[in-house]
């Protein structure tokens, strides 16, 4: 970096200089939206801090969001929805099932499986759904969808300039959340198979699917490890989910909501129906996923 | 992992699933494959070892690479070439700026470039160009491409156990390869804009430019930095090719020549003219980059 308080401003300007036929960049950099607007379309605003790049930057354009928001979070949003005066929907995720609540969050926190509801929403509001129907969608495909990490390091907050917690050498911690929170316990290192098991059993126990049902794999880098690593880690929780009987209908591979430089990984899975297929593979055209287009 | 000596096996079998639509893993996982041959074009094969994904496996398919080949090196090629008994060109790349030989090379080293020769000559491939002309489309791509770049920690080759070379928590490596090998020179932590304004004008120094030239820039990290720092250094370097007076009239920012998870990224900057800049953008559908279809 060149100065702490500076890293975002000079991060963004370098994404909308990148992606300037994607994204432009709002006033005083407190938003990044869809260069060319759909008319008509029920507009998709996503918000929350930095450090967790691509999300949700990256996912702006055709198909996904229209804008995401840099200043605030969930309660910033609803006050924003009084303020406006236009109708507003929220849909809150909570896929996590490490833990029930954290330092970041009242009830389940939203991790990785964000990114499924954004793509979704994202591909039927791209085909013109309404606003209420577009609400109940991302509340159904957050209820299909379920999460849970692991984290091999911490990461450092650039304002901080130390790490936000410690973990020894041999030391993991199950169940962590993408601002460095505390998860479930912090255990011995184990090997990648054991951990896709404990990670998708934990997983499965919270879904409760029957056998032979197709699913949404999405395993998530946190920023810190490789894409060798992760497509290991993809193989393991593959043979997981075949032992259970469930069916890997589509998959995603790659570090899309990530806690800065942090090492380790997040496993996502959703229930799919034919329907949510089709929205996944709707076209997208974002700096972060892009496809059929 | 599961065990070092299954990593790239395991590995292989996550990403051959993950992109079963887009490749298939050759017997005993030697080669990776594109699924769909193109009967009458010119194969392209990039060789080498694992560790640095998604290159090249991740570059396989349509507009790009033909095959990921993961037994050998410059000097197997060659004897490939001799034994196979068919018209084979060989087109190397060292597009390193840092140092003149390395441990891994004799010769300047074949980096981060690799990839905007992969695309370009991938692209003409496919539009059918023959042999020839893409061997010396290949070279020419080559010659105009100049990379460097700086590692802030050391990667961990699984079966090694231990960090590839040391650095102190406020060092840093210039001029890096991605091998882990020593650089020019191992110096204090500096902030962004020194980095940026030391990799341009190595590359400028050796590539020569005149003001007002069209150029890629590619600012490509080394595994375990984050995207939102990538950004930051898009932005840094573009100040100093801003400053310079080049035009960065088309850019690629992410992790896709990588070392593990070394912290840390190279930048690459390609003399663009109009064929090269159609070439780029030409339709591409790989695993890890994937645009225009």
């Amino acid at each position: 970096m060149n100065a702490a308080d500076t890293v975002l401003a000079e991060s963004l300007d370098g994404f909308a200089a990148s992606h300037a036929d994607i994204v432009v960049l709002g006033p005083e950099r407190k938003f990044v939206r869809r260069r060319v607007p759909k008319p008509g379309k029920v507009a998709l605003l996503s918000g929350g801090g930095s450090g967790h790049e691509p999300l949700h930057a990256g996912f702006v354009g055709v198909g996904m969001l229209d804008v995401k928001n840099y200043e605030g979070d969930v309660m910033n949003f609803e006050m924003a929805a009084e303020i406006v005066g236009r109708e507003v929907r929220t849909v809150v995720t909570d896929d996590d099932v490490a833990v029930e609540t954290s330092t970041y969050s009242t009830g389940r926190r939203g991790v990785a499986g964000t990114l499924v509801v954004e793509k979704m929403v994202g591909a039927a509001a791209e085909a013109g759904r309404d606003l209420a129907a577009l609400e109940a969608l991302g509340k159904d495909v957050n209820a299909r969808t379920r999460s849970m990490g692991v984290a091999l390091t911490s990461c450092t907050v650039p304002a901080a300039g130390k790490p936000t917690f410690q973990l020894g050498e041999d030391e993991m911690e199950m169940g962590v959340g993408i601002h460095g929170e505390p998860g479930r316990r912090r255990v011995p290192l184990a090997v990648a198979d054991v951990i896709a098991s404990e990670l998708v059993q934990s997983i499965l126990k919270d879904l409760g699917l029957k056998r032979g049902r197709p699913v949404l794999l999405f395993v998530n880098g946190f920023g810190g490890t490789p894409a060798l690593e992760l497509y290991l880690m993809a193989n393991a929780v593959r043979r997981v989910l075949g032992a259970a009987g469930l069916t890997v209908a589509r998959c995603l591979t790659g570090s899309y909501v990530t806690s800065l430089e942090m090492a380790g990984c997040s496993v996502t899975i959703t229930a799919l129906d034919d329907s949510l297929v089709a929205l996944w593979d709707a076209p997208v055209h974002t700096a972060a996923l892009r496809w059929a287009m």
